[in-house]
């Protein structure tokens, strides 16, 4: 038998996504666990006790200890691999670019998405925050235009876990009003990461 | 001549607390370059330069190249040190609570702040927002008052670059209109933190 990990996601899910990317990426055994949207799952006594601040994607080590947060599993499932930068100020970069899309990214696009897409009703209900998600995503996207034309990666000439974060939910800006027409090198650096020979996407059951 | 690290940094931003309080906590050299609130300090060509997303704080390594994100910050200086825990599993929680802190806690508690304390005529014109900080801030100190019940730091038995993160608005919460009184564990861990040899307080210049 295979010790595997448990991965707790909710299918569309970007966060979610990323992990499922990374254990793909790294050919690592792992079995999901389906959490449908509105289900309350994450808030169930069982699911508290894995993660307190209620929230999917929750790892399942194969020892059975749990850990939250998508950035902090990529970190741990990338440890020692070619995913993680070897060089100090390169891995800082991961670090930095991570962060920066879960403060600056996330919350603008992802939140966009999550209404204009995903929530039936969730355009005219959300209506009011459309112009300022506008605002601050394609500020959002220009800082990474503007790294991508310096480098091939975010950290760097590699792929790292850095891109896994950033492309989950910039691969799908488009769903949350996004033009991606004139970030010329944000669309080569999409297309880098989708032709990586264990890249899924994000609609695969798996 | 010391070849030192340059913070730049703006006055009373928790963020930016941080990096001074790992600086200390290690002993490193350092200047402080202060950024003025309103300024236009960081969105000028030359901040841009360092860094695109116009925010501070921000590092300037010995080299002469810059970090942005206080938490790569965190995790790039005390690389190294037994501020990172040295088992992968309490590492892997000190990336949780480090993401957990910036994703579920700053939003929350350190625009609460902002707006409520720190931006004159703040409270009158963010009056609409303060029912939903009370909910979320009160539910993301319930999840630390979870984990500081069981543990006395966030990534294990030991003081690690998560405390530091999760310390610097969470002892100034009272300052966001949060009442601690009813989380015991956090004000023990809050004195366990400020107890430490080379702390200094937020208001501290330097």
């Amino acid at each position: 038998m295979t010790v595997a990990y448990t991965l707790y996601s909710m299918h569309g899910s970007g966060n979610c996504y990323k992990i499922r990317l990374v254990l793909h990426e790294l050919g690592l055994p792992f079995r999901i666990i389906d959490v449908e949207k509105g289900s309350g799952i994450t808030t169930s006594p069982d699911f508290l006790a894995l993660n307190a601040n209620a929230q999917v994607p929750l790892l399942v080590l194969p020892d059975g200890r749990p850990l939250a947060e998508s950035g902090a599993m990529l970190l741990h499932l990338a440890e020692g691999t070619a995913l993680i930068p070897a060089d100090p100020y390169e891995r800082a970069l991961c670090w930095q670019w991570m962060f920066f899309e879960q403060y600056s990214h996330e919350p603008v696009i992802a939140v966009a998405r999550n209404w204009l897409f995903l929530t039936p009703g969730g355009r005219e209900r959300m209506a009011h925050r459309i112009d300022e998600w506008q605002t601050k995503g394609y500020r959002v996207l220009s800082v990474m235009e503007g790294r991508l034309e310096q480098s091939d990666f975010f950290s760097g000439p590699t792929f790292s876990v850095a891109d896994i974060a950033l492309y989950a939910y910039t691969h799908v800006a488009e769903e949350a009003d996004y033009d991606l027409s004139a970030y010329p090198a944000i669309r080569a650096w999409l297309a880098r990461v989708a032709s990586r020979p264990r890249h899924v996407g994000i609609g695969w059951r798996g």
